[in-house]
């Protein structure tokens, strides 16, 4: 995946047919970004009119201080150093208003925000190399609509089947993973690039073969935008506890669907769940909420507390012996001091936890980083 | 779908939370678009700096000719005449530069265009009704990658499930359903509101219970821009008739996968093939190729032909007796000169064909309503 390529010729000819279907917008018949055999990127961008022209992105050490391109006969160009394999998120930012680079169809949205991307592999195995498809065999993603008795509405998950259930009999381990708040279930397949990372790590003999099942976390709403019934424009409101508690109540409804529509294997060795932020919060008090059903916990920037001095709910988790507590978070997170004093007050307490500190913040870069290391660690 | 609620408290509390995942975009708290009781849709955007703003979209009677938005405040708004029911398209144009509406996260991608988009229901059955989810039984909506021999690489289908075939044993038709170039197997998922149609429709009992396969109709890309292992930016080049003869080659890989993982009743009579534009002119040249595996063929917008004076394999397609041979196009479509000579050929040689001409062009706006009307006709 080195260059998005875009000939001239293929340019004219989508021009010549552009009136066919919905007019085509402002391609220009640039090639941006160009990943350069150095793996440094160049964007480029064409307008006549503009005064200034600047590059904003994550590839970028200070996002607050965009990077000025430079302008020659109209196209505006800049270059960036060498980057490492990672998928990067950049805005162009013409006159002082943030735009789209118009030659690049990729795009992800976060919440409200719809950004640029695109992913760079520097070599085999970096970060990027697992974000991206390869040659090897894929798994299904699947919209599913269950029924929750609980919330008493139709609700829709994600489900990642990996390669080979369709064609085998035996049964696999399930690992739940939730989205943040102002997310959805698309949020960790489109965000999270989860079946890339699992398609690679399973063909690579790093991670066991296992259903990945993402559910919608926000109890008032049934699916993301454009399947739910209602358009909405999301928000991060829906951070506020009472979502939380509303799908912590409800969370057996999508365990018993799972259970009795795929072939899983059963037992708390056989169940995971994580979550990022919000989805974190959940995950570590479904876990809770019932012990003995999950062997395998994952607090990826979660905001995460003991309940009080003396937790019995987690007492009672710990009793029944989870294989795996594991929290992930950044050093720059402003949740961090959450991670810390959970992990502190398990480590007072005897009980077995691991803990992943690493650079960065509250971003998807980090959990990315954390789902590739957590599903390495499930069901063996 | 009568509103985006978008409370200026959420607004303040997403503004709160905005370092805590990716920063929020330039949301201004505004409802845009927002749908009126008479069914007019009133657009808002905030922007002191502009000198004009208008809005454009296919709402209005000529889309050449956009809106002039007016400002008050630093906000500008413009109402629509009451609109019908329908999936709308739109853009504001900021001084003279095409941008999107910040408040309204809702776009879709034509080929490589971006725009926004939002859902109107004028009542019940209206064509807005039958693109939007309702209270009702969903079917499961799959990505899933299968080994193309013919092409000896993997491909990506997407794969419609009806309600209650998860829980079922019964056997289910399969209607085959075809992109137009520069398009992939999300487009009549994402564009053609396929999944919300056939739910509806089915919910209604106007349409039988089928499986709808959805596969990547351009034998050079393996999937969507995305799930593809290339980043590449979409064209209509693919339009060139190659693309279109190694699709019909490797056709029977895609029914044969389709027929070994999933409970599909076999037999012409319960096979469809339907495209559009180009995948019109697949499904006319497979249908015709394969005689007797299709007992429903749709052509929406196709460019589609006879063989000369005398086709030899269009006779041979009819002698297998093939229940429908359907012809849908717009009176203002480039294309419309094809179907109507097909159409008169078939007539000429006594062949039954349904010809079905709409208002308007080469737009998705028809194509779902081909698919509406044409799904109601299949396997009964």
């Amino acid at each position: 995946m080195k260059k998005l390529i875009l000939s001239l010729a293929a340019l004219a000819a989508a021009g010549i047919c552009a009136s066919a279907q919905q007019a085509l917008g402002p391609g220009t018949g640039l090639v941006s970004p160009e990943i350069n055999p150095d793996h440094s990127v160049t964007f480029r961008y064409v307008n006549r009119k503009a005064i200034t022209v600047k590059v904003t992105g994550d590839f970028l050490e200070n996002q607050r201080v965009p990077a000025e391109m430079t302008e020659k006969d109209g196209v505006w160009t800049y270059t960036t150093a060498p980057l490492a394999g990672e998928l990067y998120s950049y805005s162009f930012i013409v006159n002082g208003e943030r735009t789209f680079d118009p030659s690049n169809i990729y795009r992800n949205r976060d919440v409200a925000t719809w950004t640029n991307i695109f992913t760079l592999s520097a070599e085999p195995g970096d970060k990027g190399w697992y974000y991206e498809t390869h040659d090897t065999p894929h798994g299904t993603v699947s919209k599913v609509w269950y029924q929750s008795p609980t919330l008493k509405t139709y609700r829709r998950m994600s489900v990642y089947t990996p390669a080979g259930y369709e064609e085998g009999k035996g049964k696999y381990p399930v690992l739940y993973l939730l989205h943040g708040s102002g997310g959805d279930e698309d949020a960790w397949l489109d965000l999270g690039r989860t079946a890339q990372i699992l398609d690679n790590l399973i063909a690579e003999g790093k991670a066991k073969p296992m259903i990945v099942v993402m559910p919608n976390g926000v109890y008032y709403n049934q699916a993301a935008p454009g399947a739910d019934k209602n358009m909405f424009q999301p928000t991060m409101a829906n951070s506020r506890s009472d979502s939380t508690v509303e799908i912590e109540e409800s969370f057996p409804d999508v365990i018993k669907f799972v259970e009795s529509h795929y072939r899983v294997a059963k037992g708390q060795y056989n169940r995971a769940i994580a979550g990022l932020s919000m989805g974190g919060r959940q995950s570590s008090a479904i876990s809770r909420h019932y012990p003995g059903t999950f062997g395998y916990v994952g607090m990826f920037s979660g905001v995460v507390v003991a309940n009080g001095d003396n937790d019995p709910a987690l007492k009672a988790q710990f009793d029944a012996k989870p294989k795996l507590y594991w929290i992930g978070v950044g050093k720059d997170d402003g949740v961090k001091r959450n991670s810390v004093i959970l992990r502190d007050y398990c480590v007072e307490k005897g009980y077995p936890v691991e803990y992943y500190e690493s650079d960065g913040g509250h971003i998807w870069r980090n959990w990315r980083v954390y789902l590739t290391i957590f599903a390495q660690k499930l069901f063996k």
